[in-house]
């Protein structure tokens, strides 16, 4: 190769932290603490916070013009320290400048816990993401999405990519952001349901990492905007329990590979992760029962007060911090929810709730060209209005069901993190646009 | 578990295809050739066409009423048999219908080639896509996502996500698309530029896979206006040499990773991976040299002519399918693009050119705060109007560059195919926004 670099960057990792070894590497510098002749700078790297010790005349560099938000280069012993995080500290022989920042941080960043409301938080969150407890979250929602990925490719799943401009939304509603595309009037994705279900024709069994988008005008702290969906779709179900089963093994593949490899981030969290245990499955009419304590009700679907009293039954009666809800009524479901043959008020449909909050639906869907058509003509839609959809029907699917996760919920719950806005690194949201 | 299901889905898989074993799995039929009490079904199953074989009175499911395009459970034996597909084939034992097509396929979806025009393939995409050359060129289009997002975690890059509803285009220019925020003016991202540089404050080096809006007028067989881009931003680089010296390393990862794990596909498709080599890396006066054959020109950028020139120059010269343009002329590239500190009309970028097409952008970014408000008002933008994008250089950013590769466009390439729709499962370009 014909290149003239000097070489990769030299961005910490943790192999590097051998007793009694020289280091080298780059870092920001998240706080400094001076006393006299001698200094504690504390370097935060893309994962960890390092102690650092410096001493006049045994380091060669100069901590003037070194502050806080500084980038260094530095040189230095490695020295087991007890008392120092990651139970090592460096000793410096260098300390070089990188770039400087031309103000300073307005916010606590290098507090253990911001201490600003969270909309202050949003408002600065290009600095807020500096502060190691707010950037965790995002070292675990990447681990339940590198989990996510293993998982459903050990199970000979196909990653797929389907497109977010779209001519009409699947989950229906008004809940849609509409723009122009040259000249032709279109949407943004509300979920990748109909392109998920046509893969299945072809790839038997597919997942797709994609954005999803509701124009829903909540705003609520289980809300956002624009979220990242992880969903998968199956070809061969015998019935929506396969869909179920194969959820309750992700959980547990997520948790495990959660707790084996971001124990750091967890315990910087101090999360708990919730319990999987034997996953209880309940109809939407004993879900009812149990809220309103066998009193009955009218009620046509969960609202958070009922998903949080579900949670808590699941977790007495089954310990586990998760249920699944099946059987809603096929009205507050999708068009494309597969009735119970048994009752046609009835969808083949689920939610999965974890600590009081669904993070998933999902169902078995029509695979049948017929009874899809019947399904819309009583729903009173236009079978013409979806002729691309209902191509894929008509030239023959499998039977299939699949489902949809939250991330960002995902990532709220296992962190018992108290606003989904917390989970996502630029939130959209009603008010939010910017950064 | 309290749930129902009868275990999980048998989809096929190779390692349950042992001769002279019971084999039970779905697959859809996808040719049957009837010859008396004989017959010949190819059943495709999510990766792999496989050859069963039915005899009257062996078989006791009947194959009345199934037709290609029907889903079907078939029981049997395998058999070795060198002169199938795959050196075995299934003695069927039994074989139900699951679901049946209400109409014939409109394409030859059994053919090796579908042997259509390009658009009729667009207009019938969802039946295109279950012909098994069209499809396997998603299942290397899966395996280039797998291997970046594997090779850039091994590298300690930290996965993100993104918003792409934005306020402000990255990239310049009027190729943007609008839509309507909650009655504010919005845009779909042009890149995910300002995001993964933000990130690359607090997690050193960031990678993320996501969605690309374009609205370029381009009609060519090198355009289409929603993509994947493969992105990474690394902090601490001494040069955009580190940037080039990680893809090629990159590269050489997925080439492998492609030809051991895909080779299948690749030899469906009769395709051969580029050659590496060792990948040259030219200035854009030196590659106006060489495309001028050095008589000299006022070009200030690369035609596809040119690209195509180079590449040739690159094999002739280097052996490489691959070759860096370095030094473009900073007026051709974005605000945010460093100047070389020797000649300010000169960026400190790069584009890869493999096999005649550019698949990457990058080069080193500005990350002093005052350099890059001059180089705003320098171009006649407002700083105003990007405070949120200069918070993040106001309060400190390490020397930084990245990249960003074209999903559609390697994977074009990769497998020499000639028209970038070809790699796009639902194609968006200006005149398809169906399906």
């Amino acid at each position: 190769m014909v290149l003239k670099g000097e070489g990769l960057a030299a961005a910490f990792t943790m192999d590097m932290l051998i007793p009694n070894t020289e280091i080298e590497f780059c870092a920001c510098v998240h706080k400094v603490k001076k006393m006299g002749a001698f200094a504690f700078l504390i370097l935060r790297t893309g994962r960890y916070l390092i102690q650092s010790v410096y001493e006049q005349g045994v380091c060669s560099g100069s901590l003037e013009g070194i502050y806080q938000g500084c980038y260094v280069k530095v040189k230095g012993m490695v020295k087991a320290e007890k008392r120092a995080m990651l139970g090592a500290e460096i000793r410096l022989a260098d300390i070089s400048l990188l770039s400087a920042p031309k103000e300073e941080y307005p916010l606590k960043v290098a507090d253990k816990k911001l201490g600003c409301s969270l909309e202050i938080n949003l408002q600065h969150r290009t600095v807020a993401l500096r502060n190691p407890m707010e950037r965790a979250v995002f070292q675990v929602a990447e681990s339940v999405v590198t989990a996510f990925a293993q998982f459903m490719r050990s199970q000979n799943f196909t990653r797929i990519h389907t497109p977010k401009i779209v001519t009409a939304g699947a989950e229906g509603g008004a809940n849609i952001f509409k723009l122009k595309y040259f000249g032709k009037d279109a949407y943004l994705a509300q979920s990748p349901q109909v392109y998920k279900q046509t893969c299945v024709a072809f790839f038997d069994r597919v997942f797709e990492i994609g954005a999803v988008y509701r124009a829903e005008k909540h705003n609520t702290p289980r809300h956002i905007n624009e979220y990242i969906g992880l969903d998968y779709e199956m070809g061969y179900i015998d019935s929506m329990y396969d869909v179920m089963n194969l959820e309750v093994a992700l959980m547990d593949y997520m948790l495990k590979y959660i707790a084996d490899n971001y124990a750091y981030e967890l315990d910087l969290l101090g999360a708990t992760l919730p319990i999987l245990g034997a996953v209880p499955s309940i109809t939407f009419d004993k879900a009812i029962d149990i809220v309103t304590k066998g009193k009955g009700s009218k009620k046509t679907d969960l609202d958070p007060i009922d998903e949080e009293s579900l949670s808590k039954y699941a977790l007495k009666e089954y310990n586990s911090d998760f249920i699944f809800v099946t059987h809603y009524p096929g009205a507050k479901r999708p068009f494309y929810a597969m009735d119970d043959p048994k009752d046609a008020k009835i969808a083949l449909s689920f939610d999965l709730i974890c600590r009081g909050l669904e993070i998933t639906t999902g169902g078995q869907r029509i695979h049948d060209y017929d009874s899809l058509v019947s399904k819309m003509l009583a729903r009173g839609m236009h079978p013409d209005a979806f002729a691309p959809y209902l191509d894929i029907f008509k030239y023959g699917m499998p039977p299939h069901g699949g489902l949809g996760i939250g991330l960002e919920r995902t990532v709220m719950k296992f962190l018992n993190l108290k606003n989904v806005r917390q989970a996502s690194l630029f939130p959209r949201d009603l008010t939010h646009l910017e950064p």
